[in-house]
């Protein structure tokens, strides 16, 4: 039922070259021969957004030079088929046009040759073939490339919006999943607790919650830096109600900042940060039975599962899923919606002269 | 307001040595000089329960060796001041008598010296000095030593029933969690799935889900054998509607095997196996929008976010939290109620001629 010897996996498993009987995403390696088999599609590929865990890792390495990424990325993707940290586990998505679309595809109907898409799921488990890496642009984590990629049966997409600036769309749906599952888990009154709040994930999230929680409920933000462009601005547009400096991995500075600046811990704590060593700041965070929800891709599951034992603290840990049922119309309309978000993105993550 | 200078921390900072600022189960290094400190509980410590991902870890390392594995934990404890695994990153808990209590404690008045305990916080963050170990036992994951433990202000533990085997008690309240979540998550008439029913916290799963979905409900346990001690339990005492043999990190054999057995996917998920590549069994086997229940320390947090976004899946899914009030309370009823449950742990872990 899942596959037969006419049509390829629906999971895309006839793309796993090793080890045998893995899905692509554990796979070491993928077959990533630019071609459409029956239930596949082939996209031109233009732009890698890397995950925002993965590019902080790589860019350590490497001191932050463009050079040196652009020949690490190649060298991944030539070894493994696929842009898979091997340390972070994580990927990004891509950007580009169908090129070919399997004559199995149950979408086949909807979709045209040239159509632009993003992909929405990540790029661990998406079959890569790269030409050429024309520009690595380490302040917004996005790979100018030439090449092919593969979206297998079961794998999304989203075709991108006429109305949204193409760099602006992809920046946003990348994180698709915050805003949407924020939107999901607030209701009004409540306390938001985004640790994170200055990043990509953490203003729709603090975009969201502000609308969601309403003017009886409260957002907080936590920071490192008072002063980044993302910081200043979900202060400004009002997205916060306060914004706390701390480093989050110093749990107990975190602890003591938000006890001090409110009457009682959050109902729901949004974990948005890229490094790893906050989960317990993030439990300590949520009220006794709250929701702690972890969008970051550095959490360790671990770490969560005993900090919140650890310290006796009975509160519900959610591993943050990039999917949920029309993610990407959330989150796009999130932008529509909010004209200085979308001003905000724009100038941020746009197309630049 | 979280420490001052008369009182130690509650979270027992004060007993990290490195990395400064860090708490205890982060910590590389704990101090672990054996006295109660204001707010401390010092317990002079028998028996070591170690979390079964980090036993069957160091097990495999030293070919099952029990002098092995003792130098193993001789050498971890002596280096870092606790039994924390640096490769799974889990601990464990202990059992032993209060030995001394200290003078600014909340509960003062409630314990006595020589009271008979167990920990209910993990081993990672627990300060312990070993002065002897006595016996490794492969079988029950259990150690029994010389030795004393610290217990924090924060930290939870449970004084050992007398209706129960001491043993019997230990071993359960080492996965007193899975019960207590499992009875949360479940409502009449549901369909839940147990993978690793076979195990201890799976069978305590099972017994828990039966009694819960009732009879309109259904059970399925997922095993990697039919003739181990749990497998045939579960079957036997039918706590499990349907016994599924399956390798768990065969993410399309368990599908084929669930889809075939079941009319429609689980509405909860329960993964109680203790090795790696389970997190995408674990997803496809949930309805859309379904619970999936992440209990094992062996979880990859990446590989459970991407996962569910490579298939597109709809689910929610939650890190093990090994604390929920009354958990205690919970699981040692679960035996209680359950005759044959307490025949099975008396059995296989009670104590032993």
């Amino acid at each position: 039922m899942i596959s037969s010897p006419a049509a390829p996996c629906a999971f895309g498993t006839h793309r796993v070259l090793e080890p045998a009987g893995a899905l692509p995403q554990s796979a070491w390696r993928l077959d990533n021969t630019p071609v459409a088999r029956a239930n596949e599609l082939l996209c031109a590929v233009d732009v890698l957004n890397i995950d925002s865990a993965s590019f902080a890792q790589i860019a350590a390495q490497w001191n932050g030079d463009a050079d040196a990424i652009a020949a690490h990325i190649r060298e991944t993707v030539a070894t493994r088929g696929k842009q898979h940290n091997a340390i972070t586990g994580s990927g990004g998505m891509f950007v580009g046009r169908i090129a070919a679309i399997g004559e199995a595809r149950a979408d086949r109907a909807s979709l045209a040759v040239g159509e632009r898409i993003a992909s929405l799921v990540s790029l661990t488990l998406t079959p890569l073939h790269l030409e050429e890496i024309l520009a690595v642009d380490v302040a917004t984590q996005r790979v100018r490339v030439r090449g092919s990629a593969v979206i297998f049966a079961t794998g999304s997409f989203a075709k991108l919006p006429d109305d949204i600036d193409l760099d602006v769309a992809l920046s946003v749906l990348d994180v698709a999943g915050a805003p949407a599952q924020v939107r999901r888990l607030t209701a009004p009154g409540q306390t938001v607790c985004v640790i994170g709040a200055d990043g990509k994930s953490g203003v729709l999230a603090c975009a969201q919650a502000k609308t969601r929680v309403g003017p009886a409920g409260r957002v907080v933000g936590i920071v490192p830096r008072a002063d980044t462009p993302g910081a200043r601005f979900v202060a400004d547009a009002g997205y916060v109600d306060h914004l706390i400096v701390a480093d989050a991995r110093d749990t107990l500075a975190v602890l003591d900042a938000i006890t001090a600046a409110l009457p009682a811990l959050a109902d729901l704590v949004v974990n948005c940060v890229n490094v790893g060593g906050t989960e317990l700041a993030s439990i300590l965070c949520a009220r006794d039975e709250g929701i702690v929800y972890f969008f970051s891709m550095a959490t360790s599951f671990t770490a969560a599962a005993l900090g919140a034992e650890g310290v006796g603290k009975d509160v519900t840990m959610i591993v943050g899923n990039g999917y949920a049922k029309g993610h990407a119309e959330v989150a796009l309309q999130t932008l529509r919606e909010r004209p200085p978000l979308l001003a905000y993105f724009t100038a941020r993550y746009g197309a630049r002269p």
